[in-house]
Order: structure tokens, then sequence, then C-alpha cells
């Protein structure tokens, strides 16, 4: 994410991160005033959380909810999970009580291209290694109770099939946490009688789970079975819809499920408490860590930050439209993070030449992130830009930046985690701390959930993407009227589209204006409780690049992980 | 296991299991002198523990290994787990410093016939729900680890095939720990070019995994690395062997392992340590628990009580012959488990009428016991006979046992471990004992592992079943010749072979004569280190039945679960 220079003559991620001097994580939970009967240990690092605090608590006075997001990001990223354990280090230097909530990263990408994933440089949390391999195995719990489900499906068709299940309309796939694009679509069930019938399926990437999106989402595990019970799984020979409670399979499920639900604590570089817990995919679902992570920060921290997947558009929307709705979450304030490359992105410079100085193009790509401060306007919760700072950034560029959110009256911040930690966020956390005091926040979402389909999503692509409306497939007709039809509508949408813009076009920069969406096809999430309406092809499971990262990675003798970065 | 009568007036195992008085598992820990540091905690009740505890205590004396193994069970099992946990009580209630050391129990099977399976009654290990379900991630890891090379495999025959990979002749299969006959055949990259070349290909239960095997014979994670580069995935297309390491990625299969080669560390409902850890196949592989945890085991205990999976003639002699072999172990004494209603059986009793006194039956089906004992003095191990009581066990039975018993000079015990815990298991833990101390072990193995495929096979044919001698089918003998040629040949043999039977044939009970053994397909596990001798279709997935165990699980609101027994 930092340009060569620098990462040249320092440390990479998990250098730093094995440099790392960590508390027993049972200090950590001490500090919190986490009772010791609540706290599972997984090592001496790492430890879940009993759901009990959530109870014992439940008269206590939430923290102050912050939401770090995004303009339109670049194929790098802006840097927003460094800026918010940055944000969190920051606040603890202040000797604020904060508690950072965040999700947990993916397996199968850490074996492509991408490596590690837990912020970056002096802004991590740790155990790297072991956060971005199995964790606390929520991931596999997840692949296992998907596959028991898709198991159930098989068996039952296989065994009679009572419930008359049309094995061409089947909607839910196996998932395996894995990059593995020749899984994607298979037939299952070769081989004739012993084996079952043969059938078209396919394999997503564990996170793209409904069950993920439902573990997120859920207020504790009854809710979680209840809502798994729900999911649609397909239709009948009669075009019914059938659900995974009718094979009775949702109490296993839940049973698979009964420590995953548990939200996870680690800590950072600099020991904030970092609560990791769930992380669904960020367009067909909602791309925020679990709704019980964020409550129990909220219980144990004055201050909580947290980060949503994508740009603010997408990010920040079905954060405040799904999440906070869901939730009752009250969010305080919104950092929105921006990069003075990016911008310049935006303003059309190519890639080779972001390193050099341009204000010009700067003015024209800063209109991005005129248009994501709009957004949250929308939603009435005060905003802070912070600038993630990158060494080829000019005085004169950070300079313009600064003008333009005094001009819109929002503060504006540099942010230097990157490379110094928590010190390098006290200007942004002092920046929060006073958007906090001065500017009350009067959340509301952007749309009512009892709106009709078309009406929700044309309510977001006008306001939202400053779109000048929405045009529907006849897939997409045909798939809203059965959903009408089986009074599964009235629910919240969650938008998968492009995160490089504000349109459903990627090449699109800035703030685009005159475009339409094109919405391709509807479908519910109906455990998780929302409308998925996307506007392009989604990649659910991802391949592996010519030359794995897999292939650099290795363990030394000593149990010391190299590669993993 | 038990008959109906007596399940209907005591608690089923999750019951007895949840009333488990359990110790923290430090404090069973501090008890086997481990060092602190050497132990990570996952829960209050389950550890994993460090190898450096096997450096730590290199110059300590070994404890005396004991196998527990079988006669040719029937389909319900003779009770080998209950015996193993019950004896290590027994042990435990003499004051003898005992450690049990078992296999890891498979996920998929659990939602299936099976339920959860960790012993039985008073003899179990606990936290039963978090053994059987998925206790500290191994079988997780291994799922992982064996998928990430399958998808190498496709992505390097996708990204140029530089290797030449002949995708006709791929041998490596992927995995899932779930019964899902659906998977068993399957046909991946569907859908062009964006998805890789289309394949057959096919999923197996994670247990099935070589590298299961390969955890379970290595002796630390670097040996485990080079072990898993050997693996054999396939040919190429001019007919050479493809091994895992031509791909690059045994440095990032080990580092998915990292934590899964750590013994787990439980115990029993009466406080004994039970040492769990590893579970491969008894067919395909080799059936025993990790050489680490019962290395481990030996060093920490006076007395370790370990299994082997299905009857003496297929698991105590790959105990034997691969375990003890590539370990360097020394059994000093094996029991073998049987019960009258087996020996019955194999008397040719109908199931139905197993409840009723016979002795006549039990003299000639006693005669497959008869060649157990038999078997193991082949390999000069003091023998013990254990007869697992059921209350339909009649006293003329029972006498009769004993007398053929001191006849053929074996020691002989009832073991009532089901019903009575340790306290049922004393007559045989001081059996056991007093063999330990009059009978010397002068173990040796059958055969050198440097003889031909065809000679090892007919050695244990001739010997251990007792047959007349083996044929090959043509494609066997192809399969050998092509070992040959590539050096793949000088390794033990690992028999697949229907448990039910001394022969290859489930029909033929007792102590059958005059047959041959036919082997129908010959492969190596290379990073395992044996030759594969199948006599038959081995089932490799599973499948639901009509109506699933899973059905009847569930999680209760105050985490109970209920349903897995």
């Amino acid at each position: 994410m930092q340009s060569l220079a620098i990462k040249n003559y320092m440390k990479n991620d998990i250098e730093i991160a094995q440099g790392a001097k960590m508390k027993p994580i049972m200090d950590i939970t001490k500090k919190l005033g986490i009772n010791e009967d609540n706290v599972e240990l997984y090592g001496k690092y790492k430890c879940k959380l009993s759901l009990d605090i959530l109870e014992e608590l439940k008269d206590e006075k939430d923290g102050e909810l912050i939401l770090v997001t995004a303009i339109n990001p670049t194929p790098a990223g802006e840097g927003k999970s460094t800026v918010t354990v940055g944000l969190g280090q920051a606040l603890c230097k202040l000797n604020k009580k904060a508690v950072i909530a965040l999700r947990e990263p993916s397996l199968g990408p850490v074996f492509g291209v991408k490596g590690g994933a837990a912020g970056g440089g002096y802004a991590q949390v740790v155990p790297m290694e072991d956060i971005n391999l199995h964790f606390t195995g929520d991931m596999h719990a997840i692949t296992a109770a998907n596959n028991l489900l898709s198991a159930a499906i098989d068996n039952h068709i296989h065994q009679g099939n009572k419930l008359k299940i049309d094995s061409r309309r089947l909607t839910f796939k196996r998932v395996l946490d894995m990059n593995d694009r020749a899984l994607r679509n298979i037939v299952v069930g070769m081989g004739g009688k012993p084996n079952g019938f043969l059938r078209e399926d396919g394999f997503m990437i564990t996170v793209a789970s409904e069950i993920m999106a439902i573990l997120c989402l859920a207020d504790g595990l009854m809710d979680l079975k209840e809502r798994m019970g729900k999911i649609l799984i397909g239709y009948n020979l009669e075009g019914e819809p059938v659900y995974c409670k009718d094979l009775k399979v949702e109490g296993a499920m839940a049973m698979l499920m009964k420590d995953a639900i548990k939200p996870n604590l680690v800590q950072t570089l600099e020991n904030t408490p970092a609560i990791i817990h769930g992380g669904p995919f960020a367009n067909i679902a909602h791309g925020c860590n679990s709704l019980m992570a964020t409550k129990m920060a909220l219980k144990l921290g004055d201050y909580v930050i947290t980060e949503a997947g994508f740009g603010a558009d997408l990010g920040a929307e079905k954060f405040f439209d799904i999440k906070c709705r869901f939730g009752n979450l009250n969010p305080k304030c919104v950092v929105i993070v921006a990069t003075v490359r990016a911008l310049k992105h935006h303003g059309g410079v190519k890639k080779e030449d972001l390193n050099i100085p341009n204000v010009d193009s700067l003015k024209s790509g800063i209109k991005n992130l005129e248009k994501q401060i709009e957004n949250i306007k929308e939603f009435n919760v005060p905003v802070v830009v912070a600038i993630n700072r990158f060494v080829s950034d000019s005085e004169d560029e950070l300079q313009y930046i600064r003008e333009f959110c005094k001009e819109n009256n929002v503060e504006v911040a540099l942010s230097d985690v990157w490379a110094k930690g928590g010190e390098g966020g006290l200007e942004l956390a002092d920046c929060v701390l006073k958007t906090l005091e001065k500017d009350e926040s009067k959340f509301e979402t952007l749309y009512d959930s009892e709106l009709s389909i078309s009406e929700k999503i044309n309510k977001i692509a006008k306001v939202i993407y400053g779109s000048d409306g929405v045009e529907f497939t006849p897939q997409a007709k045909k798939q809203i009227k059965e959903l009408e039809k089986f009074g599964l509508d009235r629910k919240p949408i969650c938008m998968a589209k492009t995160q490089y813009s504000l349109s459903d076009n990627p090449g699109l920069l800035a703030r685009p204006s005159g475009f339409k969406i094109t919405v391709k096809e509807v479908r519910v999430s109906n455990g998780a409780g929302f409308i998925v309406a996307l506007t392009g092809d989604v990649m659910i499971m991802p391949g592996l690049p010519k030359i794995p990262a897999a292939e650099k990675m290795d363990v030394l003798e000593n149990g010391d992980i190299v590669g993993l970065f």
C-alpha cells in the first residue's frame, strides 16, 4: 500500500508484527474489566469473549461509535484498516479507553496475491500470523455449517425428495475458504445411484456464505439458529420456496457455530484491544464485522472504532442501512479515509504518474471525496477526513485538501499511522474527539425498509450514487415479482456494485453524473434479512494468480513464518 | 454399543459427559509436570502441548506402551475406545501414572448414523462435545492444507502447465470433513477459460487425506513439511511421477499445519490425562493416533494406553509394521477386546439371537480370538484378553472364554468400564500389570520393508490372515511394476481390507481357511511412506442416511447441546 521507496528501507508487515511486544491477552481483558469466567483462551494472545458480557453490562452506557470508511478506492486500497487500527492506538495514547472492532480476514486470498491483512506497518493487529491463518476457527465453523446444509440438500433429494426440491433451481452453494477457480462451476453426484442425483453446483469462498452474513447480524445463538433456518435454499417443483428449516438441520448448524458466535479479542502492536469477529463479503453481503462484536466493544470501551468494506457509497451506506438498522446502533462520527494518490487517480492521473505532484488533477479528483462527504451527511452523522499520508505527497497537494475540507466545513487530519503507529494518528484522534464534542449525530437510515424493492434501490442510486435512476433487466424484474409474491421483499437492500466508482461502471471516476444504474439480478438473503441487488458479475470464488503467494510462504524449524505479508 | 436394556435405564453418553466433573486442564498438565510455557490453552478444558516437551524430556525413560485392539468386530464395534479409556482410568485408580493416547474423531460421521464418539458410558473423554465438533481445529487445518495443494494443481494446469501434468492421471483428491456422497465424483473447471480446464475429480472425507496419515507418522514440523513435499499427486504426460514439492506449496501447507502438529490434551470422566491427536483412516491409512502423541505420552506417563482401528489383523498389524517401525516404538503388551456377542456372531448366530446364551456357537466363534492371539504372538508381544461385558452375557459363556484363555496361556479379564468406569476395569488393569511384570516383550516387525511389494503382501496374507496366498489383478500388477520402476516400492504395506473377516470376504467369519486374498489396486502414499494394497472398494467419502443424526441435534439457549451421542 505504501510506496516502494518506504518499503525498501523499512521492515515489512510480518517483520514488524513478529517484533511486537504483545501482552498476555488476559492482561487486556483485565484492563477492560472482563470477568475471567467470560474469557476462553486460545493460546496466550487470543481469546473468545462470552456473550454473557452483553447481558451483564446491559445497563452500562454505550461508548461513542466511530466508523472508518473511504473514498472510492484504487485497486491497492486506501488503508482503511490501517487507519482504523492507528486511530485506536492514537486514542489510547491520549488515555482514552478505545476498543477497535474489525473483520476477520479470509484464509483463501492469503495464498493468492494478497498475503496477510490485519492493518499494516505500525498499525496492525497481532498475532498477525494466527489472525491470517486459522485464527479461532470461525471460518472453518462456517464452512462446516454451510456444507452440512448442502450435504443435507443432496441427501434429501437422494433419499426420496419428499420436499420435491427442484435441483435445477437450487440457489444455496457449497463453500471452501480457498481461492480455487476450478470449483466455481462443478457437476456433483456423478457415478450412478449410490452417489445421488447429478446436478450443477459450485463452491463460493467461505466469506460469501449467507451464514457469514447471518453471524454478523445475529444478536445471539438462538437468533443465529432461527435466521439459519430461514435461509432460502431454492424452490420446489411447484415453484414454492424451500427453506433450510424444511431440512431440519438448523439445530445441528447452530451447534457447529456455538463457539464461532463468540467475538474474538486480540490487540494492536501498541496493546490496544481489538475485537475481530466475522467478515462478510462487501458486495453480496454488507461487509462489516459482527453486530455482537460492535455491541460488546461499545460496552467495554468509551470509543469504538470500526470499519466497513469498500468505499463509503457501498460500505458506509450498508453499515448504516443494514447493520445500524438491525442493531439499533447510533454512530457518532465517520472518518473518511482519502489518499492524495487516489484523488489524483480520480482526477485522471495514470498509475505510473501518481507519485508526481499534480494539484490540478487533485482538484478534479477531489469531487469523489466531496460526494462521499455529502453522502455521510445524508445520514446526519458528523464527518472527519483522514488523509492517509504517503512519502510522495507534496505539501501543495496536502494543503489543497486541507483548504477544500475547510470550505466544506469538515475537519481534516493527516494520518501517518503506517509509519509511526498511534503517534502518527494523534492529529486525527484530536479531530475526531473535537468533532464528537461539537457536532451531534442525529443518525437516521436512508429509507424505510417497508418500501418496495425498486423504490429502495432507486433511493440509494439517486441519493448516494448520484445517478439518474435505475434500469432493471427483465430477469431482475421477474425476480422482484417472485420475492414480492412470497412476501420476501420488505427488507433492506444490500447493493453489489463495483467499489471503484460511484456508478456501476468502474471506469467512471471522481463524481460521475448523467448515468443510470443497471440491476441485473435480485436475490434474497432471507436468513441475513436483506435483498441483494447485483449490478454486475460478482466474483464469489477467486482464483490463484500465475505465481501464488503460497509459493513464497514457509515455516521454519523454530516455528517462525516467512512470506506472509 | 450396549444392549437397549441397559440404555433404557441409564443415562446416554452425552448426558454422562455433561455431568462430568472436569478439572481445569492446567491442573492436569501440572500433575504431569509440564512446564506452563509448553501449554497452549483452548478454553479451560483443552490444550495443545508444545513439541518442545519431547526435546526437553528426551533423556527420560519411556513408559510402558500398551495397545488395545480387538477381534474382527461386528458392525456395532467391540468397544475398543471404551476399554482403552476405562483401562486408563483403572490404572489411575491403582495410583499408576497412566496416560491415554487416542485418535481424534472425524466431524462428518457425527451427522450421519454415528453421532459422537470418544469412548462410551462411564469411560469417555471430555469435553465430549468439543472433541466431537471442531476440537482444536486439526481436521480443519488438514482440510485447508489438502485443498491448497488441490487448488495449486488446477491453477498450475490453468496457468500454462509447465510440469505437463496429465489431468487424466491425477491421484490427489480434494477433501471435506462431511458425509457428502454427491461430492464423491465430480467434474470441476466448468464454465470455460476463466474457470480452468475441465477434469474429473472427487472429494474424500478429511481423515482419508494423505496429510492426515503424514501428520500421524511425522516426527516434527520439518519432517511433516518434507513428507508433504513427497506426496505423489499424479503423473505427467510422459508418465513420470509429479510430487507436491514440484508445485512449491509444501511450505505454505506446513504453515497451515503449524498448530495442528501439536498434540491435544484432554481428560477422561475420572480426570485421567488423554492425548488425542490425529485420526487417519484404518483402511487406506494405518488407523492410529499420531506418533508424536504416543511418544509424548510415553515421556509423560509410566503406562500409555493406545488403540488402533479395526480388528487386530488390520489394526495391530499396521500399528506394529507401520507406526512402531517408523517410530522405533517398543510395545510391551496388547489387550485384545472381545465380546461374547461378537464371538457368537463369528459362531454363526444371527443378530436377533445374540442375546440368547449359546456356548456351542461361542465355541466355534472363539477361533477368531484364537487366531488374533496367535497373530500378536507373531510379533512377540504379550497378550491379555479383555471381555467387554454386556448384561446379556451368561455365566457359562464367560466361564467358557476364561477356560479357553487359560488353555492358551493368556491372561483374561472382564471389563465393565462402560457401566462402572475405572472401577469396572480394575480386573483388567491387574491382569495387564501382572503380564507386564512376568512376560517380556521382544517386539519385532513381521517383514523387512526392503522386500518386494508382493513378498510383503504375501507374508501378511499368509501369516496374519491365514490365507493360502495372494492374487493380484492385472491392474495391481501393472501398478506394482510402475512403483518398482520409480523406486517407490521399498516401503511397509498398508492393507485396505474388510475389518469383518480375517479374509477379504466379510462373510467368512471366525477363522477361515483355504482362501486367497485378491489385491485389486496398489497405490503409494509416498509422503506417509507406505504402499496401500486394496482388496476391495474402500469408502473414502461416506453418505448421510435417510434420517441423518443431524436432524436430532440442537443447541439450547444456555449453550447445552442435545442429540450428540
